[in-house]
């Protein structure tokens, strides 16, 4: 372990406290539970690989033969808080044959034919699987509350809808987490202006970027609305602040770690009569 | 470059020759196109990594920007010969958010109800993404072949109805890389005893796979006549030898290499005015 290793549990750091939410008093450019730096915090992450993909082979290995649990990752967060990074970075870190990502993006005109859930039913990780949503269900009751494209009666009971899901799935051996990557105004900025100066990044930039981001306090409203609404024991949000690239990569990689540890997958027992199967192969 | 890089196109070097084939007198444990040893091919293949990787985001851009084209991997080899291994340690290398791996199982009731290449163009990737096939419809004549699943009259037809399908899928700007994992007898052997002998790997074994090995000849007459009768110019077979690991991998992974360098994506152009975004995002 390096001498910076991510001690606290940040499943408790960066849980979201109950209660009123107000998104600018919690930091985006913060390292909650690290006390190194960028070299030490990319160390950390590299020394947290074998145990998340240990831990995932296992859930895998669990699936497989019987078992019913699985774990599905939730990131949202406003245009370039790094949902795309997350997945190269954190889920690239475990065995892409147990990983099912999926990325929402405006419903088609099949998806809209059905209740909002129903896509996200589909995409739902099967037993074992480690299922990542880059996007969610949250979208309706974010950007279609911002753009109103459902009338207010539509997205006001979709928070209680939601926790009625959610607390299904948990019901079901899917255990939530939920990332909401916090991300600064001034950052994100940043961010654009680096996809419109290198033109291996102009296809990452779209204009309807700058549209969105001048709704930021919309947005921020409606997340606010969002996490406080929906943060519920069954499924918490976590707030990950993610200004710093290789904090977001090292929380949410410590998350899983965390949540996959409390589920203390096991390796299967052999179904089979172990000595019986090798005197059988010797035979052949 | 390592003093031991792959110099040679493995297209070239891996491509099944026209004509009859007799896999008896293809190799399983050699290393053709690479001279170093295991230590040197995994050097090389970490030095494959970023090329790898910056490929697969190009053509994701394209995709993602209008273009139609995509690669779909078939992987198809004996149980143990590492299909599984592939993705972790090929696939693995780039970013997850680009890959879309689909593991065929025995058909379910629902997929038998259709054409046995139903199920296949459900799970084609979509432009820009990089598809993997772990098993395929191969599968509809390997198996199904073996085990007399079907009449002979229906196997028989569906190397054409294949070779037809692959060349749809080729001029529909999918580029199909077909991999077989060509394993000895023996090296399997060793690996399904391996699985016996490690608790941590009793949930990949099943009693059956000692049934399967049974037929060993019968699955190397079938895998014979599918990859000579489906080895067309649109969708040529490549005959990885694949009883080291450490090959198979950086085999793979050059194969994918030098079919996606032959696609030679490029960044897409800004759709924008860069100029005028970066005033318009200045000015928020």
């Amino acid at each position: 372990m390096s001498r910076h290793d991510v001690a606290e549990r940040l499943t408790e750091v960066l849980a979201l406290p109950p209660g009123p939410v107000n998104l600018a008093k919690l930091p985006t450019d913060a390292t909650p539970g690290f006390a190194g730096g960028k070299r030490a915090g990319k160390r950390a992450l590299a020394e947290l690989a074998p145990t998340v993909s240990d831990l995932q082979e296992r859930l895998f290995a669990e699936g497989h033969t019987g078992g019913t649990r699985s774990l599905l990752l939730v990131l949202q967060g406003m245009d370039t808080s790094g949902k795309g990074g997350t997945l190269r970075h954190s889920v690239g870190l475990v065995d892409p044959q147990g990983v099912r990502i999926t990325s929402f993006k405006a419903p088609t005109r099949e998806e809209l034919r059905h209740d909002f859930l129903w896509r996200i039913r589909r995409a739902l990780p099967e037993p074992g699987y480690l299922g990542i949503f880059d996007r969610s269900h949250y979208e309706d009751v974010l950007v279609a509350r911002v753009h109103e494209l459902v009338p207010p009666e539509t997205w006001m009971v979709r928070y209680d809808v939601i926790n009625e899901f959610e607390r299904e799935l948990t019901g079901n051996g899917v255990t939530v987490v939920k990332c909401f990557l916090h991300l600064s105004k001034k950052e994100q900025k940043k961010r654009l202006t680096a996809r419109l100066e290198d033109p291996t990044k102009y296809w990452k930039y779209n204009p309807g970027d700058v549209d969105e981001r001048a709704r930021w306090e919309d947005y921020q409203a409606a997340y606010a609305a969002a996490l406080e609404r929906t943060n519920t024991s069954a499924a918490p949000w976590y707030v990950v602040p993610a200004d710093r690239k290789w904090y977001r990569n090292l929380a949410i990689t410590k998350l899983l770690v965390e949540r996959l540890s409390d589920l203390d997958p096991q390796w299967p027992p052999a179904e089979f009569d172990v000595q019986g199967e090798l005197a059988r192969l010797n035979r052949t």
